[in-house]
């Protein structure tokens, strides 16, 4: 990949609760992340949104969870390597029969929530989530999150013979290390559209964010997490995908 | 086929709860019903079984079911049919993740208890189980039962481009039509071991089987269902598979 | 009771997902059905819900269901009469606990979905709903639907020295028997909200109602079930409270 | 209580899968921990389980866990201290009705698996099970393990006007506070019938037991846990028993 791309968490409807602006987000992003039961979705929620992807040209990815709805996914559940490997490849393959049901093909895995969280921090849970995506399909490239230096995660995925996608924010601020500066510090979530347009811009052009000790912070991105919760980062969206398309244009 | 092969439920643990001689079984059967986690198994039983298939060269099966743990799927659920069609595709495509993890094939589909109960009488979710194995993989065979007449499930097949599996029982009394006599009625279930092996072997010969009405009734069959729940039905399975050797090597 | 009181369905959010205005009906109604983690609600969301209704004054009501959260309770399960007994007798539990815990009563128990719709079929369902209250607490009352003829509901409550409270509708056309037009038939559901208030009127007062079949239906009631999902719905009960409070102060 | 009550772990079964020797472990125990239906049972095993401890007079104590089946409750789940509140009261309630149904008392609450050890570990989620018990009713006792030195829970447990009852374990070798020595280490569990026997004797009648580092450690305790997971540990239940009981005919 190029350009960076825009991907977004999708299908997170549970039975009769509806959440998510699934068909405005849709129509403006690349990637669809999503969800495979265990934290949200559904098997009828799966397959609509699959067929919503589908008829956007936009790339399906796997969003296991740990098996936690009423958290939706967001508490770490202390599983084991085999657990987490099994429970991955579980919901892979429930999303893959969805897709082949609508001739779309999935496209790669992005671990939700806590078990992103986990994998992070954790090389043992990376490992186990890359034996689930080996065992499947090792062309499925694994989105991990993109920080200062990824060398540790790039070893451990090339010894799984996978390729990693590396995902930015555009919307949260850094720590120097690339991480994510928690929520419950100040500034920790941007909220001004033009700060969050510059920062893709950045990210986008290998230019450098300030990170939170105000060092420089280039950060190697293949792809851009962006939300379609509410009008307003459907909004954010958009204005971020037409930066994109302005800085392809320009070069 | 033109041998008659066993079929047996299989992967029926669930989390710390174990169902089932799986391990003295699955030498003695062909076919291996694997439960999918919605009426029982979880992610990693599900892995073992299909492990332990592939070590005997057992043919896998899908074994969807109604969303019930509490009740092992034997509940009938008011499910409409599309919600139908997407919770067999789901759970094939789970079991299908497993199946490619271990290096084995997946074989066919044979829905669970009051979903296999539920298909049999009612054409419209028998066609909402044939949609999802169409959209999963038309060659996949459908496992039904066997009645005196099966042209109508054979015509609904035909119209999905399937294949049927007609499945037999050597442990139960049928009626005049070939359905099984209700397990609340006296001589419902066989408990002879040699009553069991006879059946098993006229249901494999094409001889006709005594009704529960006197007349005869011939089965046409592709497949024999057996059970290891427990040592008796676990020698059952056993005399039964002599029984078909024995035939197979006379002829 | 001899006015009629408004109830609803409260607490249907789970988990991350919102559904109800719960804050904008509470203030308007008497009883709130509140859900007990088999169809909807959690935890967090039952001990909110009671102690909002505590806040109003309102009664708490336990609304157990069939568990099927996917389903929203709506899906009628095959449950024997004494799984039927001790799903309820858990819910009714769960929610009295939340309640001791706000200070709050639990004052009746209204099933929900299917469990309803059920119970209103089949006598043996019915008498299975009335055991689990029975066991419980004797002197919570059973709201059950009003139809032109409720001495059966009646007598079987009799005999297990249950109260039942009787639960009209304000905007669904009822049949010459007292039960609801299927909401497949047109005219099912209204719309218009001065035939809802004008069918709550009529209700309270004991004036006829005009069933499907042009005959007059008169329906003793002791409460009127209302809606709050939406801005219209809170409006509909807005209007028939103050509709049933002019009757009061006319009287 | 003065004489030490022996505890074991009941109505673990869960729909179709059983658990658990309940027949013959009840008879010879004190107190019956009955899951609540979040890491095992259901509906109708908690009244089967209540119903049988009422018939032995055995006390029935609520165990509610993590909501985790499949894990049984044994993985830590990252919920915070308002979930763990609302979850234990919730579980606390669906079981105290089915005391009431069977006319049985609840009469303590010991939490199960990684909720104990968590709460164990951390006083939020001690006071937050406190919370629990305290807003259901403050007279139930809270069984939590005997250490050398109780006296942070204890101060925590008269903050929420709780009585505490202190647990220990024949079976278990202990470290010099009074922890359990961890599964992974040698020599941590004792599997010598008159090891475990003389054990519980020494906890029964306040002489020390040799912690792991060859210290004395006095543990003082109002109840002891033991097992009916299969013969022999139903058989080691029955020598503690009988030891116990010689013990009190001889003071």
């Amino acid at each position: 990949m190029t350009r960076l791309l825009l991907n977004a968490d999708m299908g997170e409807s549970f039975g009769p609760w509806k959440m998510g602006l699934d068909h405005e987000v849709m129509p403006v992003v690349d990637l669809a992340n999503v969800a495979c039961g265990f934290h949200a979705s559904d098997p009828d929620t799966m397959r609509a949104t699959v067929r919503l992807a589908a008829q956007h040209d936009v790339t399906v990815g796997a969003h296991p969870a740990y098996p936690d709805l009423v958290g939706f996914g967001r508490r770490s559940i202390a599983c084991s390597s085999e657990e987490i490997e099994n429970l991955v490849l579980y919901q892979i393959g429930a999303l893959a029969a969805m897709c082949r049901a609508e001739g779309a093909r999935l496209g790669y895995v992005k671990p939700h929530g806590a078990l992103y969280n986990d994998m992070m921090r954790d090389p043992a849970k990376l490992a186990a989530v890359m034996r689930a995506l080996k065992a499947f399909d090792a062309d499925l490239p694994l989105m991990v999150m993109a920080t200062r230096d990824p060398s540790s995660a790039r070893s451990l995925a090339a010894e799984h013979g996978l390729t990693l996608w590396l995902e930015a924010f555009a919307d949260r601020a850094y720590d120097a290390e690339g991480r994510l500066v928690s929520r419950r510090e100040p500034g920790a979530v941007h909220h001004d559209a033009e700060v969050i347009v510059d920062q893709a811009k950045r990210i986008a052009t290998g230019a450098p964010l300030t990170a939170s000790d105000g060092s420089e912070l280039v950060l190697e991105a293949d792809t851009l997490c962006v939300h379609g919760d509410n009008p307003e980062s459907v909004a954010a969206v958009k204005a971020i995908r037409q930066a994109l398309m302005d800085i392809e244009a320009a070069s």
